[in-house]
């Protein structure tokens, strides 16, 4: 079987040698164990997280739709970044901590594959941080999201 | 036809008067011209961005990937936001400002139609930031996405 | 423009003259207010609801991940049944009543549009009971889902 | 690389400890041959059957467009039902038996895989079923669903 | 509400003055009744022909798959081609003539909306062809896929 | 676990002995390492060409997006494709050479797994071509997509 030889440009594995975008070709990588956890956060006002602690907290609906959304999304990872490789994830998970002026949200996903799953982590983080402003959108015109990061990669 | 009630928890629209998620019922509104205009910033080691220049900029490949990704993406934000109403946007937007150690990322999402297409601008940023940080992962292991946020919203 | 004339074998208005499928052509129709309610039920073992009620629904994430999924479904009606026209859904609606051996279904769905949409709302309560059989099976073998049907259909 | 511990509440695999809904970790489990065969039923008017007799399963397309409509499902079982894994499935079959006042239908998913395929079979079932109903509603308006079950469940 | 000022470049309604990509914006266009036929042709061994016409045409199923497909595809159009606006199609139809050594396809794509469906039409030819292709390739290693045009496009 | 009997109709292995339309057990079959590479041709007016050389191929757009969409319609193969298997693919590329009346368009697939992967190379060149077709359509009515067909398939 032919080899595909790319060099890419300047140490961009997405990029081939005349700097156009390529998908990185993991055929002939082994499976391993992989993992990788990522964070972000929805920052909105103090009043916002008195007004969920008081009505939406207690019944729990605005973290599990968000924690739902995530764990979709990360299942979709690799039908919203053109270049990411499709991926039997074995786990994700989702959880949050509601703090005074905001909601962290941290994603954990796992596979046995060829390639790395912290685009998964990050998408989830990312879909279930949108999934919250749009729940609260209607009583906090001033919500930003950030600190979107990996904070972990495991390999084994 | 029988009315939906819904007195929503302490405002939150999505939620019911039992504080429970739902999707709000736009059947009764009319339809408006909307806009809505989503910024957010991939921020990255200047190094990164001293190599986009040199080799992946010139041929615009990494910021026409992005901005594809962005744009499929606020087409599918329905199906990645629970309690997203399906719409027909317009038009979808993405442009981009490259900076000394950052990438911002605009959005532009327009419909004529019942509800705001915000969520659809901030699901365009959100998702062409993590296309540049796919593409850049290989190079720089410290990047962030943040600054996720609305910055213009009509209805004419 | 010349008109598709469409003698349905039968009164079927999904199959042709020749009893061949086909999506049926609703461009002359007019734009209606349009609800339809559909119901089903997840019939489990009496101990399962038992369970379901010391562990999982005070928290109501059973409850809300099944919302979720029909939710969802319902947006994506026209992907899944292959001769329903897609629709741009203004509300849906997914609700629970726990009882003792089973959890009844109840979603609506609403829109103004060309075309009912009682397939959306019957797509939503399968969708649901999947997901409440899913997130029940570990405990529950002989779990079956029945009775799914429409119960109201209007149009205004 | 550190274990996911999970006490599930209860025995329901997709609760952790606090009664959150989560994904189940299938990292550790091996790859095993794995099928799964579910049943459901449409149950209708004997008209509808004697004009489906007369008129279309002759050609054969409400049955061939529920059978494909049902594989498809059964491959978008994961964006459908939240919890669920990806999986890439090695074969799914639908077959259906028609009666005197309603159809039949049997699906078989099978994998080598990690986890269990009986959501992709019942997901076969239930979308193959709201397929049939979407095809003969406009003859018959008190069809049901029903009977929706795992009959099958192997692993070797 | 700011207008959208671009000067495509040369006349290409999808790259903006500096020659990038971009989605044409329709907001402001109005409503107009819009059909699109395109064509296509798998071009096969006569001995194909011979053993569809034997064993696969009469049950029909070839073709009714490869419609189906079509008619999926068609709905999903927006989703595959980035720079196409997401529409409510009201009538997808895909037809087929079977001639000596290849199958014609043929798609018709109704609307009344902002933007031609034209594009709709032509993905319901090339997924029908695609799948004729797929269920044909055991028997027949020389086929291809070719003539796909637009063959009518009205407005009214 | 028992064996699925399928004595194909006349060699189609998507057709079961009674003629019926089936997906392929590929349950038993080993991984092996897979490659197919397919080709396709738009077919423009020179003058087309001209326009692109002179406004949108300096900066690449076009052939870029067209990349993408084709990248990403392999990945979604077996969600267009009724028949086919969800695949894991661990490489898709897409190249094009623009010549003076068209652009020829090739992808290659790549995959360790138990079915090849021509569908999904011939599905990649489609997706770009009809991708080519909607960024020309402005300037050029008279295009067509032709010569697509699988010119290399290996298995090791």
């Amino acid at each position: 079987m032919p080899k595909k030889i790319a060099s890419p440009a300047s140490g961009f594995s997405h990029l081939d040698a005349q700097g156009r975008a390529q998908m990185v070709d993991v055929s002939a990588k082994p499976d391993s164990a992989r993992l990788a956890i990522a964070e972000g956060r929805v920052t909105c006002a103090p009043a916002t997280i008195r007004l969920l602690r008081a009505s939406a907290l207690p019944k729990g609906d605005v973290l599990t739709v968000a924690k739902i959304a995530g764990i979709s999304a990360a299942k979709a990872t690799s039908t919203l970044i053109p270049l990411c490789h499709p991926l039997a994830l074995t786990s994700v998970g989702v959880d949050f901590e509601v703090e005074a002026d905001g909601i962290v949200i941290r994603a954990t996903a796992r596979i046995t594959g060829k390639t790395g799953v912290e685009m998964e982590a990050l998408t989830a983080v990312s879909v279930a941080a949108l999934t919250i402003y749009d729940m609260c959108k209607a009583v906090d015109k001033g919500m930003s999201i950030g600190g979107i990061r990996v904070v972990q990669k495991l390999k084994s």
